[in-house]
């Protein structure tokens, strides 16, 4: 047997089998052309999902269940996306919509940013663990925690907000509303901001020409330059990390999970991101006297831990 | 049947009967003399336990199990204290010590921050809920976290150090060894603080005369002045409850609980803290816009939470 696991984004649908083995074995993607509508959204779930089904070559019968990873605030029990603003959805029964295709067939629906954890937790870096959390260090910082062996967020369903834990008050206008949130200066978003800022502050760093303009600056800009002994680019990539290190301890001294996986694109940075946010965590959190102390890691499933975690909510 | 409860402290033990319906019956009171040693202090936590059994004219016979509320970092799976600086506890096998006074009986012992927010959850400001967080607001903040019915606490028992997040990077010094943690400002030490630091840059706020001098400073000084009128002591009162609310949000942001209890000395203040701290959390909590929020509470069982919760770990 095989699971169908829907990756749902704002821009392209992604569908992928995973076996029993818990691996990804053929995948598929498709645009979602979210202005179109529910209807249509989920029409081309279903078209994008067969499409998976045949380069597979395997049946619709050799499926087992079938899972959705959507942005938005998700009420699993119900199968329904409570609200998810890019795609126009609000209390759109998503797990009923796309099951008429595939009469017979459990279809299980989860918030995108959980159900990363959840493959992380299964068959990625937190595997074999009963207590894990996943952030992932992107245009925004999400997350998800696994506890006692199950997605938790919270009794309503809208948990699990990681980025948006307050880091400095009354600092950096956060997307959310609040000000200082962590997302605000961990996401690669915060990051650039950063690197802006020492730009235009120092005229002479490397900076300047690694990115040709502002307007060009990347995740990439401040950490290349350093790795060529900018100075200036030195102190972005050290303030910024010293952001992610210290949400991400927050998060430890209140979950204290097994394994913290780190994903996202800066986590592409690899040993350069995880080294010294380890040293700081081994130097501020709480329980850094305790013997077990959480493992922090980088993610492994990268882009594909959508797709693996949506077809995994059925195991 | 009765349920035993110990609470104990630095300085007191505290121990207390509490029947089926959850109702604590009796309690009776010891101090600790810590300093005479881990055997002392369990035979004194026995003796106390023995007072508030005759004192409410049952037996041995009658007490179904015994808790034990204990400070510093616990394994309640092996029923040990890992360590308690102002016990001199390390590695102290207190549940087995306990239980050879009172043969046969199951002991168990957990967190003293936990064993209250356990209270809460089974008969206090939470009951109902299988979902809650109870913070404590005293001279540190301490926290308890219930998901799904069962106290967490991470995978090493060593998480809910709520108070340890850091809410301004570069703040007052913790006692933790960071710096701008949530319990440097939201405790009552932490309002002492800012409170001092208020009156020294202004001569003629009333707070002068209510404290009489800095050193008679307490947590009440700022609260008191206030609702004299004193402009600068709302302005303390303001700034002390932006503080307790932005670690609040953040725990709501992470945690989604049905229920939040605020307790300890601070929570006296009953609509003072409560309702400016709703109408922040009304304001910048990521789910908002959410139909479930969570219900946030003043704490219901007092200095009481930490008997009451031992004994209900039995339960």
């Amino acid at each position: 047997m095989y699971y169908l696991g829907i990756d749902l984004g704002g821009t392209n649908i992604a569908a992928g089998i995973v076996d029993e083995e818990m691996k990804l074995v053929h995948k598929a993607s498709i645009p979602t052309e979210a202005k179109a509508g529910a209807e249509s959204i989920v029409a081309r779930m279903a078209e994008v999902a067969r499409q998976a089904i045949e380069g597979c070559g395997i049946t619709v019968d050799d499926i087992k269940s079938i899972g959705i990873g959507s942005p938005g605030a998700i009420d699993p029990e119900k199968g329904v996306v409570i609200y998810a603003n890019n795609l126009g959805f609000s209390n759109t029964p998503l797990a009923e919509m796309l099951g008429s295709y595939f009469p017979g067939k459990a279809v299980y629906v989860e918030n995108d940013a959980n159900v990363a954890a959840w493959a992380e937790a299964k068959c990625g870096a937190a595997a074999g663990t009963e207590n894990s959390v996943t952030i992932t260090l992107g245009t925004g910082v999400g997350g998800g925690m696994i506890i006692n062996g199950k997605l938790y967020s919270g009794f309503n369903h809208a948990g699990g907000e990681l980025g948006h834990i307050v880091i400095r008050e009354g600092g950096r206008p956060c997307t959310c509303g609040r000000k200082g949130c962590w997302e605000a200066y961990a996401s690669v978003t915060g990051l650039i901001h950063t690197t802006k800022e020492h730009m235009k502050a120092n005229p002479d760093t490397l900076m300047w020409k690694i990115a040709g303009s502002l307007e060009k600056v990347n995740g990439l800009t401040s950490f290349d330059a350093m790795r060529k002994g900018d100075a200036e680019a030195q102190k972005v990539v050290d303030e910024y990390l010293h952001s992610v290190a210290t949400g991400l301890v927050d998060i430890l001294n209140i979950l204290q999970p097994e394994v913290l996986c780190i994903g996202g694109g800066i986590s592409k940075e690899g040993d350069y991101l995880l080294k010294p946010v380890k040293a700081f965590a081994e130097k501020e959190m709480y329980s850094r006297f305790n013997m077990l102390k959480t493992d922090i890691r980088i993610a492994k499933l990268g882009n594909d831990a959508g797709i693996i975690g949506a077809a995994l909510l059925g195991v």
